[in-house]
């Protein structure tokens, strides 16, 4: 099950990594796949465009970066010529790494929460159902697409194929964390790959660090943990993407209610109708759903296209923020925003960053992606947390502060009650 | 004409430039503005970004780092207080280096070859018309518009206002080299930005640089040399140019034929019948474009259709390179596509690198951005050509490559004259 | 006090800073000051240059990035206007900065320890007693140079000046980090410090951090716990100054014994005989002490000849990690030493890297160096481990791994018992 | 001639290659040598770090770096499976690449000339006489050191093996233009080495550079350029190699006349008598060559009292600069110097750049490295300055400028006639 090998090595020019290497026909066939090239038109970071200018990055970069990291890493292994490295397996890691996000689609976290749809399971529809990728995988065997859908939705009988693709150090957010660092300019994201690579190795059908490498983790999780404070979590994202859901929720209620679209295109129809088939999420991109609320400001519907409006011009909700939000005050805000006609399902929103998808290192959590372990010279492993005071401080760490999202605008309406507006420009 | 000053300075997160400061009501005002924020949706390289993955960069934040350079510019020329230099055109400046892009549209380069459209005849109406970006600037003074048109179409009467935004050592340049060169990952652009400023200074009406200088000047002027053969004369940017170009031409033609689109927009039908407002304009973008081919690939008209999958899906043209296309060869080749039922207008064409919009130095062609020139330390000054080498071994360089484009698979059709395929395959 | 500001602008080159400015004259002439050029001769790192080979940078270049830093902080105050900053106090704080180690001798951990010397008071006499130095400061103001020594060894009255130069959040530690760094390759002591130059303020007589900069100095503070361990406490330059605290242990008791000397000079013979006046104090560098060891491997003393012939040749000592050394144990193999010839006290030494001269942030210690201070929007300081979860786990952190040292070759010695062997060998 | 493979890899960490790899025995114990260890004792740009104060990179570090380019670009040959390459010259060219600047003395280029030595003989000398060096390569083979010297001396019989060493794009040149550039901060010297390492090939027994990795030259060779000119012809490093001449000199004319050293060394006593063992040339290095003029210093000669003085306390001629010097104002100059008891000899000289040890490329010159060849598709060779015009302009180019140095203080000796202060001052 090792494909062919290209004639020539292909080499993509690449921020990150300086060079992104491809040896193999089926990795280049899947990366010139239609399916494939549609990840250019989906940003990696989604929003955060609006708050750090530079991150118009794509999934297709950050996924050519994750089959990056994955060949390395292999090669590596391959290098040291460790025992426990299964080496039939390489060609399926490869494939799995590029492959690992082609089902995400516009915008996917709002989206995923208003229309209950899950990447992954789209990313196993793209690979097992008729598609460009499927195509290029079923040429290296008949099987080779399940296998690639295992390691994707973490059925694989293999723990360390699936612990390269997706653990608490695997490709995907060692290459994520650099390239988010870079695009944003935000540099605490920048950890030493290439010592990390040195020090993870296969141990008994997992990958595992050896302890000489602890700092190194340390210095990696702690990337991660600034990461998400200074990028992932920051309230001006958060308030893009408040918005984004709740133009999408308004569309949703419209479409239920029949309301005739100014503009609609077939692919949008198919989502706000819950009906979308595979062919028709392919053809869901970022730029579609610009273009979209970029019409949308005209429609008739004021509250659609107010909402549009601010999302195209980046007139985003202010915040305020608590340690907790009284219920009280929530409602009188409301029943003031219900006074001067703000619908406030549409207006008002309260934040907890921990809804995010994105997580901290949490060994404790059931539904944990695989943890990191250190392996001594005894050939003993230990839970990074047991051993590094670091990685425990981050580990327990909660950061719970309540946001209140609104318009801005309602500050300048002179009805306004004093208490709501000192509630509300409060500073912290 | 000096405008408010912020009670706090605003800090934007910039990859380039580590940060962009904004201490100025209008400078905040302008960035906040809807046509401002528009050119989010507009790619600082265009179609380059097929070619090198990480040239998403928009040219949002290009004018904000020419902005910044600007800004730094006159920060120094004010540190140093130098005489010549005119300190109540400081806000002047900043504004025209902001908004010397505002007028940029959706794939500049070929739409303007196709509709006959000049992005600068656009930027001047963003200024001067109805607009937000108006009315902010009439908050400075009535006559303020007037005097950003001025300076963005080069007929202010102060040319050292003119050469900071435009001319072959100006902040525009300076910030795309270095904005292109971190993007693509390309590191030939990179330059010493500090020490480049620290060797410009006003000098009777115009910017000047001191001796010392030469080589950070040579430096930089190699800079801009490797990005142009590496970067912006890209034969698979032209590729995806040629591409872009062909889906305009076809659009208008059908068009122009009364064909019915099964999906079009409002403000591309304006487009295509020449008849764009400025509002119209402002709707056009680069997602809007995207959508619309994405759509277009479900035309019934197979050129159109077939064009547009080959731009979404990154099927583009192959080339082959020649000291000079022989027109009878050209010919044949046309002949043959036609006898295949290809038709060569729509998917055949020769390339010259010169037709571009980007420049090398060239001291002596006439219509010529302002020169750069050297101050020695008898105030004398010479056009640096004179007294650099290497800027003359750049200056006059031809690279007069022909390429001929065409898509590969005619390639495979077994019809094909051997000598064409000879032709088409041969190695340079 | 303000002294003459040069006609020209005077830059240095400098990796870490890009450039470094001076402006005053007093400045310049110091930096010109035979004392200070000294300083080249003296490295940043004492022995680390055998552990990590870049690190041969100097005190030269340290003390001018403090003093740039300085420069930095203290034009943002005053371009931000900042009430609190004493404006007349600025010569005063770059000269300290800059003069801050002047009185550093060569390899100054191990030559202090061993002849109970104190750079800072060498510091404070080559400011107050007949030095270039000390008549380039007079030229200011006769009081000056018992101002720059005030804040030196931190008896000026206002604490504002001396926590610039000496405080948890100094310009010292934010060069040292940063050009260690560098230097070394070890890229975790990289901080932004654009940002911390934006956050910290003057208040109320003293410096603080604006809350809002809490994540970045958490990001500094992890670059410094980083630093200690992955640099300034690797045990492999630990035992580089346990060889050189031998030798000069060795060189005094043979001084104390009348021992001839083959080799000697003048300011080292002074410095044995703990009678260094301020000139000879000049006169040593590293350059000396290398030369000196150089020589004396071929001194007829055995035991320094063999100290100084490792030390020149990078024959360090090997070590073992302990929770604790035993003192039987340690007894033992002083027995074995003694009983093979050789004397364990020039061949056997318990490490505790506590004993360096590094601290990580202990804003709990009694000695403490000014502690970092947050302050929020309502104008309420907190010291800063109150607030971050992160600081509290790096604050108490002991790393008390003891390390015994000992030369290799005794592994070699067949007469080794094998307990003392597998004592040693032991992998941790 | 594989020689032994470290049961585990050592690593070292490099600012410049981020790690340097060694898998090798043999390499791991040439490094351990006494005489490799001594290149810590020497400066890779002798007096730039008056200069340029990052500047203090050694020797060793430059060793290293040459070895690990030769490494990479060995494994890259082996990777691609190229069949002109001798796969077994690996070792061979590995401990060449390590040592092949093992017999550089302090400050090489001025003793040098003053002495009339040759680091490339005494390298020689290390490799076969009775050193450590000697005795780890005979471990290989008996023959091995001789091979090894040839490499050195360019007289192996595979010019492959040469070329990789030592030819215009050898790893000599890539690892000094990275490293000189990182330490100095004069970015201007970096380049792309990992493209470089992708587009050079062997080819018939030499090393040759694909067609398409032209553009990749180029700007090697622009950055070569300019780190001639910014740094390894900086005038004020010039200034400070006379002085180090000029105090050669007087020594060795004051030994020829029988002076009393107050402070001399065997070693130099040696190197002034010219008659160095190699045993004595081990020992030189530049700490004792500082701490020599430390001392001299304190001389009774006043003039090297005073060149010594101004070398240490970095007081360096002064310069004015000429299209050419005029035999009769030298004359004058002269004159004026020993009318006031300045002996010219050793306070005036003329200086041309060519003078220097650094070459730009002229692939003309009999004496020419291996030049850099293209390699186009139909196997076809080229010399680079054939294709490449901007090759072409750095190849032809003179800058012919004279410089006059002389001690300052003469302009403010009021007997200077004025046409000599004017001609001393007149700024170019």
């Amino acid at each position: 099950m090792e494909g062919i090998i290209l004639a020539e090595e292909k080499v993509f020019k690449d921020p990150v990594h300086k060079y992104i290497y491809v040896q193999d026909q089926t990795i280049w066939d899947l990366i010139n796949s239609r399916e494939f090239q549609r990840l250019r038109r989906i940003r990696q970071l989604g929003t955060s465009y609006l708050t750090f200018h530079g991150a118009e990055h794509s999934r297709f970069s950050h996924s050519l970066g994750v089959y990056e990291i994955t060949r390395k890493i292999i090669s590596q292994f391959e290098r040291y010529g460790y025992e426990d490295w299964p080496k039939e397996e390489r060609l399926l890691c490869l494939c799995a790494a590029l492959l690992h996000d082609i089902g995400h689609g516009p915008f996917s976290h709002s989206i995923e929460k208003t229309f209950e749809t899950n990447h992954e399971d789209w990313s196993v529809r793209m690979v097992l159902e008729n598609t460009e990728v499927n195509a290029i995988l079923r040429r290296v065997d008949e099987d080779f697409p399940m296998k690639v859908a295992g390691v994707i939705n973490k059925t694989y009988s293999k723990e360390i194929v699936i612990s390269l693709i997706s653990s608490q150090l695997d490709a995907d957010r060692m290459d994520y964390l650099l390239r988010d660092a870079y695009f944003t300019g935000v540099h605490y994201g920048t950890f030493d790959l290439e010592r990390i690579l040195r020090v993870v190795r296969p141990f008994k059908g997992r990958i595992v660090v050896k302890e000489s490498g602890m700092h190194a983790i340390e210095d990696y999780l702690m990337s991660r943990y600034q990461m998400y404070w200074q990028v992932y979590f920051h309230p001006v994202t958060r308030s893009a993407e408040i918005l984004l859901a709740k133009i999408l929720q308004r569309a949703k209620v419209l479409y239920e209610e029949a309301y005739h679209f100014g503009f609609i295109v077939h692919p949008i129809e198919c989502l706000l109708a819950n009906r979308l088939t595979l062919e028709g999420y392919v053809q869901l991109d970022e730029a579609l759903m610009q273009a979209l609320f970029m019409q949308w400001q005209l429609e008739k519907d004021v509250i659609l296209a107010d909402l549009c409006s601010r999302f195209m011009n980046r007139r985003l909700f202010k915040y305020a923020a608590y340690e907790e939000v009284e219920p009280e005050l929530l409602e009188q805000i409301r029943a003031y925003m219900d006074h001067i006609g703000l619908p406030a399902d549409y207006y008002l929103q309260v934040d907890y960053p921990s809804d995010l998808p994105y997580d901290v290192y949490l060994p404790g959590k059931s539904d944990e992606k695989l943890p990191i372990v250190l392996l001594n010279s005894r050939d003993e492993l230990t839970e990074i947390s047991q051993q590094s005071e670091i990685v425990r401080s981050i580990t327990g760490m909660h950061r719970g502060e309540h946001k209140l999202y609104y318009p801005e605008e309602i500050l300048l309406n002179n009805t306004l009650p004093p208490h709501i507006r000192q509630l509300l420009t409060q500073k912290n």
